[in-house]
């Protein structure tokens, strides 16, 4: 299966009065590390509107937090992908301050077009290359894209 | 159990270049109200520090994406306490435009404090009052607080 | 000259480990001011692409903090037009709580299409009616678009 | 004097529905930046309540935005000190893509005190070894502090 590890460090604005970050820009971090996993296998938001694509919408999210960050602390997070089904995948983030795991999360991702005669939006079949590149049974795409 | 509803108008900077709403900010406005429910219960979060309390952090949270908003979307989300435990609680979150449901999150959070003889942060008891008017089974605290 | 006036409690996730509102946050609150004022002249943010309108971007900016805001704070915004030229407009807020003034701003827009031959971005006269609004010379426009 | 250098990939959740960086983030940027050429002047924010300094609030801000940036966009934000006074401070922020200069800002920033006697806050004398960091009169002191 397909895998990216990020690293970043925590800024002053992430973080709220009670000094650790606020626990919606973890999901922006985990938002960013998706984005890269999926540019790795081949697609990239920039491609919303070709060939009727209009995205991987987020349908499912769990997440736990098993510790607090700061303002300064160098995290890394591992992301990878779990499961890749027809049209719909799982990712999972681990997001570390050296050994220790302070968040984990799953997400659900669903492949949605628009039907060219509804108009509608509604899910529909991976790519096949980019359902390879996801299970990690194609080469990374990185170097065709940018 | 105790409930609140809030309403809010999405704005253009809640948006992402999808034109929807950046799943991350959903959080935020979950975030705002849990602050709001816990209030009506009768601490806030002003109250940091004060008998040792340092929070009550997020430690679950389960999130289902069903439709997307966007920008000027006038969204209602009613939150409500679904469950009180001896350290823990878990509070739902229903997002709904008109009639539809968007987004609905579900999160356990937990009450801690700094423990006066180690210094290291553990979870506590509930204070009674606070958990008999998270259960409902006490008057909303509102007017005593603001 | 248009005015407008809104409200907004500071929420937790404004602010920052100091416990005051972040400062860029600031600018999201204004920037939401200005797309309310500018829906009162008429056109509204969901009408870019219409008639080769690409949006009124902000070229000049300048602030000035007088005083910090904190969580739970119900501060007022008072925006309105100054000046409107050509193709560009100048807009201040004053952001108060209670009767201090906290942070004022003052911001160039100009108003943008894309050249039907060129493709290309450029300024443009603002459209009659919208000048007219924004100077207050002709009634607000509210009504007709929600 | 003192300057710094810092790179960014624009992200997806950094830019609103037309595309672009929504705007208040580019002081998000700016501000991590500002933070990040204190550290190298000898103090953090973590340092804040340490011989009652409360922080270095903004009091004035003016920027320029030239050309827009967007998603995956490798920006560059070349920051320095412009002034040194006895209690305050001007910075300046250049943000380019490549050659192009798309936002420029200039901050003022006070240095502020806790009077021991009354308790309130008030603006103090920038401590000396600070002051000539800041001027790039003596080293920076990265290496001393992380």
């Amino acid at each position: 299966m397909l895998t990216h590890t990020s690293h970043r460090v925590i800024e002053w604005g992430d973080c709220d009065p009670a000094g650790i970050v606020f626990n919606p820009n973890f999901f922006s971090f985990f938002n960013q590390c998706t984005t890269e996993l999926c540019e790795l296998a081949g697609w990239r938001n920039q491609d919303l509107g070709e060939h009727g694509f209009v995205g991987c919408p987020l349908v499912q999210l769990r997440a736990e937090f098993k510790a607090s960050c700061t303002y300064g602390d160098k995290i890394t997070i591992a992301t990878g992908v779990v499961e890749v089904r027809r049209s719909s995948f799982d990712i999972e983030h681990r997001l570390s301050l050296g050994q220790n795991l302070c968040v984990s999360a799953y997400e659900t991702r669903v492949w949605c077009v628009r039907d060219a005669a509804t108009g509608k939006i509604r899910s529909d079949r991976l790519p096949e290359d980019l359902a390879a590149r996801l299970r990690g049974e194609a080469p990374e795409a990185r170097a065709d894209k940018r």
